[in-house]
């Protein structure tokens, strides 16, 4: 299983996934989900995968080598965050179809979903979700967050805290939160833990990029303080009058 | 859509659950999920449904009148609460049968799931999820507690508080909160909310039972207290060192 998620404050964007993938109980690997693209200076894209692990490995592949070969209609030469989404979109069908039209492949599940982000010159920074079907939605100023994978877990704390003008450090503990509440429900999302911080508008200026592993200080920390602020937060609420 | 739960906790049975129905977004109706019988004063039994609305008013129909013809292998003459929970099963399973097996009906979800509990004298209280295929599984020391419906948004804070030696205030008032955060996530969770508190050991006392309508003053007041506390709980976590 997987959790990725994505959120859009004023400031920039933040994404967050997990590193746990598993066919099987007993076939448990550890792959980055978040993945950062070479192109030129005049934009930044980010991607967040969830699914069939062959589907988004080949898919990566293929958007990477259409960035070395300078293929038309890639991620270096869309005009807008869109047109790339578009673009990963028609990538994903068709690497989904190579496996699931042929006959002996009857029921075998080869969907992925994807979370693209980033931002081109003179444009606002943008999320996109990218269905399996290659279709797409994207936030909104009153919903400016998007998930995949293993998403119930840890939707109710972004409800609660992620607004549009929520500062990046509040969004970018929020998302880990989140992941903690995922990883402590669903033993197949895990670390290592990913957290990625683009600033909107700085295309110049380097992204924050931090990697937590199981035992990382401030994520045990993290972990620990919200256990016990949870149950204070609980013992609390006003008693039911028996 | 639909949220049940249920804890066993060792001074009792807490059972919670929401009230609406849907058949799509244009045929939305309020239809307690709460089940008691008539039996006699050695046993107290309540189920909880989940699923396919048709399938579960069948199958409680199907219990409430073999109890009234006195039927055997009924709720009224089981030695344990097990034996009901086969038996339920058996009467979910049929009932599902009777609608699916003829061929124009292919593809129909007449699924059901149920919780079913209470207590029969010289046993202890016991807990039972059905599942649609008829057989059961129960709570564990360590596990006291089972969900049925659209279980994810509400499990976390089931994670962080229920233990078995949880107090039955404590134990209604987390099913509350679940079922806020469950509601908060799916909108077709609703009010009114049916909460019932089953003692353990005291078969000649009543059951405390509630109903809270949407706007009830200790729901609201929950549902306040709990937004402002759970956003006070993250904002003294420690901040991300950037």
């Amino acid at each position: 299983m997987t959790y990725c998620l994505a959120i859009k404050v004023n400031q920039g964007l933040v994404f967050c996934s997990d590193s746990r993938t598993n066919a099987g109980p007993d076939r448990v690997s550890t792959y980055s989900k978040l993945h950062r693209f070479k192109v030129g200076g005049d934009r930044r894209i980010f991607m967040l995968s969830a699914g069939n692990l062959a589907t988004t490995q080949a898919v990566v592949a293929e958007v990477a080598r259409d960035i070395e070969n300078s293929a038309p209609n890639g991620l270096a030469d869309a005009r807008y965050v869109s047109e790339i989404a578009d673009y990963v979109g028609q990538v994903s069908v068709r690497t989904q179809q190579k496996y699931v039209n042929s006959g002996p492949m009857g029921g075998f599940n080869a969907e992925a979903t994807f979370i693209l982000g980033g931002q081109i010159k003179g444009h606002e920074p943008e999320l996109y979700m990218i269905y399996p079907e290659g279709n797409h939605i994207t936030t909104s100023k009153s919903y400016p967050f998007l998930q995949i994978g293993e998403t119930k877990y840890g939707k109710p704390i972004l409800d609660r805290i992620i607004r549009s003008d929520t500062d990046y450090e509040t969004a970018m503990r929020c998302a880990l939160v989140s992941m903690d509440s995922t990883m402590r429900s669903n033993a197949t999302v895990a670390p290592p833990i990913e957290l990625l911080y683009c600033p909107a508008d700085s295309l110049d200026n380097p992204s924050k990029y931090f990697c937590f592993e199981e035992n990382d200080d401030y994520l045990v920390g993290l972990r620990k303080g919200w256990d016990e602020n949870i149950v204070r937060a609980f013992n609390d609420l006003p008693g039911l009058a028996l």
